[in-house]
């Protein structure tokens, strides 16, 4: 099932994806609820970000490939970093949602997508195992993990880089019956398709991702975890319109302005 | 005016200290509020950490003489850094408050104190002055920056060295009327004083901090940004108290368990 987090004349509330259709959901989504007879066409409703989670994780340079082009790219220093599960928190700031807009900072040169899967936490997980990770996952959803990489790229936290405001769109919404490990992510860059990888180039997988953060931190229902990104990535610039598609998931789609031309 | 944040029978509000009691605000403390007749004991309830943010920012090495200390006991790579300002989060999930225990994780080798004055954001803020800073600021609390040194030392994001389960202490309450830039931060172990220093001696002064974090980040209403340690730092072990004063606000005291005792 596909859960969407929306708003309607003011209101907020969760609906299950139904063809072209919300039905309104009530009661918590992490807990007990139900599926009402109230439907909205999605194409009435603004869609919201999935989830506004406590912690909104990262894994960086999770997939060979991607290492390989950022080396290429930017700056072998990199290498030695990717064999280690290195997370860092992007900052829950930065969330924006389908069809909000991706501001390029005045003060930036450089700004490129990343596509990516993302874990959407179900229950409180703390120390548990790959194993019993699954149980802990409520879902999967797609985000940009937007990102910086010119003169801020030797920025230690990430707190410029990846975590500028409008650096977070995530959606659509949260499809909860997807195996995560082996699925393709799309994206497009004015329509035309700039990079295709599959989560099977994963160097830590998202039940691996899940058990390794929570042996030292409690993960929260509604928690986010980016998994990184495949595969190359390219600039962006005003006007842009990305897209990160991973089709058993949905599309995310999101305009780009610089913040300059405002 | 001390706000404090606490618990009595179950239910959650905020308090404004008086005396020894607490009188009960009403409304939206960030927003229209007023003081009400009824009052608890301070002994009677259960303080909460003052606000939960949605971001948790902190400003690493922003004290010459910390920095020092840190060069001399750790690494010296420490100093290249330390003159430019690179804030990082610490992330929600590790917050605790008065009287809550820190746990000192069983994979941890060495675990210290950071005494440290914390603001506390009041209105959104997002391209401020420090002139205008001020003005975003609702006041200040205590923190123990709970920092794992040891094996953990070159831990990029500081995600287990420093946003472990517990290691946020913040509190007991926010001063909301407080000069910042010259009050002393007191820590002591088991009640004796281990460090004395100075917001006076911080690079990055709480205003120029709020300032510099908003040119890329929007901060929130009840956001918390900690803003370094000054002086030495020592390691702390199972059954220590550990006291952060900060004379003009109050003190932030926690006991210390190790995991593998528990």
């Amino acid at each position: 099932m596909k859960f969407a987090r929306f708003e309607i004349n003011g209101w907020q509330s969760y609906g299950v994806v139904d063809g072209d259709h919300l039905r309104v959901i009530q009661g918590d989504i992490f807990g007990t609820h139900h599926f009402t007879d109230a439907r909205y066409p999605i194409s009435s409703v603004k869609i919201l970000p999935p989830t506004m989670p406590k912690s909104f994780w990262a894994v960086g340079l999770n997939y060979a490939d991607h290492v390989a082009h950022q080396v290429e790219n930017l700056d072998a220093g990199f290498v030695s970093e990717a064999q280690e599960f290195r997370p860092w928190q992007k900052g829950v700031s930065c969330i924006i949602g389908q069809g909000e807009t991706i501001v390029l900072p005045k003060e930036s040169d450089y700004v490129h997508y990343e596509g990516e899967l993302v874990i959407v936490i179900g229950k409180p997980a703390r120390r548990v195992t790959p194993e019993e990770a699954p149980h802990f996952i409520m879902g999967y959803t797609c985000a940009n993990d937007v990102s910086s990489e010119g003169s801020w790229h030797d920025d230690p936290s990430n707190w410029r880089k990846k975590t500028s405001d409008t650096f977070g769109p995530v959606g659509p919404w949260i499809e909860t019956d997807l195996d995560p490990q082996g699925v393709e992510i799309i994206t497009r860059v004015n329509g035309k398709e700039t990079d295709r990888g599959s989560t099977s180039g994963m160097t830590f997988n998202c039940y691996e991702t899940v058990s390794r953060i929570s042996e030292f931190v409690t993960l929260h229902p509604g928690d986010l975890i980016l998994t990184g990104a495949p595969g190359a990535v390219e600039g962006m610039k005003d006007g842009d319109v990305v897209e990160v598609e991973i089709p058993e998931i949905g599309i995310l789609r999101n305009n780009v302005i610089a913040e300059s031309s405002v």
